[in-house]
């Protein structure tokens, strides 16, 4: 391949969008070879840009002669530059199209090999494992290109609410001296001489930096769970947008602080990617506040009435939470958003904040259709009762004296939730997979590209 | 310690700040006590929550009794809640002070391991490891307040910057299943049967990202490195915004960029946190672009009238980063930033972009006050030249084929950089340890807490 000094051609680009949206009649434009079709006498090129796309045609005795040529054996997805002329046009997508005057092979892309829809509407028939081999490939759909547009809208529409309400970024680390949780999720790392591990939650290291003066925080970054699963839900690594707030009065002061965090996160979707959910076909219903919430132990009362039997005290599983979507959607016509609080305290690690006098915790987890999207509530600030959390969950206490210790010099109220923002962007999108919505995903069998 | 129910106490809570802004009578405040002081008649407490600080004080025969005695026994760093009346007071703080009606002691405190200094001025008498140790209370002081206040803005200015200018917020993965750059440095993960590596830089897979039709997107996250260096400025998790660009003609694109980032982040800090830079003494230059400029292999020879030789071709040590900043001095009065810019080529990875017949690259670092800052330039997207690097630096195809592959089809040109914001935090504050602008720095001897 003649290797060009491609200097100077991207000086003077517009984007494809500005070509529709301002009157300009010479432009020069660069992308992807998106389509391409031969009538003979009249040649076509679909380039795409990340604006949108615009049709390059070439026409027989008008068009440059060796452009006219070169216009047939250009491969779909090779990046070329285009100078030219905008015309009207009837035939053209968007009624406008260029006439070229210069034509720039950028690089060239060899044979696909996976399957590229042309039209957002159209499956690849490739397998999405492929798909995801060959990822920087399948992210040039449309589909794909809307996803990740949304899923950072959602996390700026966090931001914006989190920012305005006087949070503060964080960064609390990854490395972990001591597994947060159990040990058997726990990815280990090689660390010099000794061994750390990655984090499954930022909670621990959030409490420490709201128990060191910061009472309002959030951290947006990556947590890790060496689980065996191989569902459409699980990834060994996700994001989260993880927030705590000192001073709280109970589990609710966060709960009301996550109904605005996801409104204002779903209000910026509508706003900013409006055009790109109408081509997805979505029509994005903002919840209001408060969301429902069911409580245990009133939740196994009505699966029973269900059908589905849980002993007092233990955890929903999958059909569960199915049940209880079902049961949503009856009670709470419209609503996609929902609290399941007071879990069951000793299914719960020890620095959940139980209830006085209860077996119940004030532990709280949301629900977006039926999937859950974040686990959260308040923590528990006292440090005899911590000691006695750990004592009745027989952990050794010595193992967790790294964390306890610093609840003896003054530890304000606080409680926080964790946001998944892979889960959030499947549910709000309706991807099957959750790996949809990461773009290169980690699971047990995936750590390549 | 007596449980209290502290259900109640933070519903009608205001912030000190509000109390001095706003003119209110009847208060309700929370915090931790700053200090304490019994004049045997008189009787104060500093309460400081993350807003401000304000005068508590009791006074024999006017303040309720218990509450007056109650105030001498109250140990500092306690989390305390006082309701009470606003009085104008020539002598307190910023001129107004609480009269009690109910003071609890929501959290009580034992006696502090290490030394808290009361003011920003005073260094703590404990040493910075052990401050680390009881890292939730060396964040209590108002220095550690201001520094993650200051590294939030910064984050956001870049942001701000980024979103304003179409950049999308992406997140690719820190888990690689190959070591990005050379193997020593890297950690090491056990990934079931297998192993993993946490990356050392996001770069090659915002790269595949750009790849995949994402033109403009930036990634703020944590990186790695298994350094054994016990410096001041080396961590060994940092935290990166980390900026990727299409359809670039140079490295001068990515340069131009990178200067507005900075401009932006600075002026949000010197905008939002005015107040608090003041109380640092810090007076912050906003830096105008254009920055500095200095080529390779001019670096050589100004190295070299400064008396120190470096071969052609080999990389800047510490020493000639110094000499280089003291260079710039002197060239160019008042500049804070300056670039290095078309480092050897063979001393850089495959990726980059080497000059047309020039041993030199489109390499450049950006440098804040002599300390290394980011990384960044043009990267190489032809797949005949990348095959060629690594030919020249004898690697295994077969070991990258994992990125490579992806050249065949269709790859714009691009570039980027990462901005170690830690670094940024530590030179802009001018901070003499880069652990003092981390909430839990991570270092070969340090995992914990």
């Amino acid at each position: 391949m003649e290797k060009l000094d491609l200097a100077e051609l991207n000086k003077n680009r517009i984007l494809i969008s500005d070509v529709f949206e301002k009157n300009i009649k010479n432009v020069e434009v660069a992308g992807w070879v998106h389509n391409t079709r031969d009538l003979s006498k009249v040649k076509f090129i679909i380039l795409r840009d990340f604006s949108g796309m615009i049709q390059v045609t070439g026409i027989k005795g008008k068009t440059p002669e060796k452009i006219f040529k070169d216009m047939e054996k250009i491969p779909r997805e090779s990046v070329i530059y285009v100078k030219g002329k905008i015309v009207d046009s009837k035939q053209a997508p968007n009624g406008k199209e260029i006439n070229p005057d210069e034509l720039i092979v950028m690089n060239k892309s060899e044979e696909l090999p996976i399957d590229i829809p042309l039209n957002i509407k159209d499956e690849s028939t490739t397998e999405l494992p492929k798909r995801l081999d060959w990822r920087s490939l399948s992210l040039r759909t449309r589909k794909s290109q809307i996803i990740f547009r949304v899923q950072a809208k959602i996390v700026e529409g966090m931001q914006e609410y989190l920012r305005g309400n006087g949070f503060i970024q964080v960064f609390t680390p990854c490395i972990m001296g001591v597994p947060s949780e159990s040990g058997s999720e726990v990815f280990e790392i090689k660390y010099y001489n000794g061994k750390a591990f990655l984090r499954q939650d930022p909670q621990l290291h959030r409490q420490l930096t709201v128990l060191g003066g910061f009472e309002k925080i959030y951290d947006i970054g990556p947590v890790w769970r060496a689980e065996k699963s191989h569902t459409i839900k699980h990834l060994t690594e996700h994001r989260v947008c993880a927030v705590e707030k000192a001073f709280i009065d109970n589990e609710h002061d966060i709960m009301k602080l996550e109904e605005q965090v996801i409104i204002s996160a779903l209000k910026k979707v509508n706003e900013d990617c409006n055009k790109e959910l109408e081509e997805l076909g979505i029509k994005l219903k903002i919840p209001s506040a408060p969301f429902p919430e069911i409580n245990f132990p009133e939740v196994y009362s009505i699966l029973e009435k269900m059908g589905k039997k849980i002993s007092k005290g233990e955890d929903l599983d999958a059909e569960g939470e199915k049940l209880l979507w079902e049961y949503v959607q009856k009670k709470y016509q419209g609503v996609d958003f929902y609290f399941l609080n007071k879990f069951p305290h000793k299914i719960k690690p020890f620095y959940v904040k139980g209830e006085k006098n209860s077996d119940y915790a004030r532990s709280t987890d949301l629900y977006f259709r039926g999937m859950e999207m974040s686990s959260g509530g308040q923590r528990e600030e006292n440090y005899e009762t911590l000691m006695e959390n750990i004592k009745n969950r027989k952990l050794n206490p010595k193992s967790v004296e790294w964390f306890t210790k610093f609840f003896k010099y003054g530890a304000p109220t606080h409680g926080g939730f964790a946001i998944g923002i892979e889960r959030i962007t499947m549910i709000l999108l309706g991807l099957s997979n959750v790996r949809e919505a990461v773009l290169f995903p980690r699971d047990p069998e995936r750590i390549v590209p």
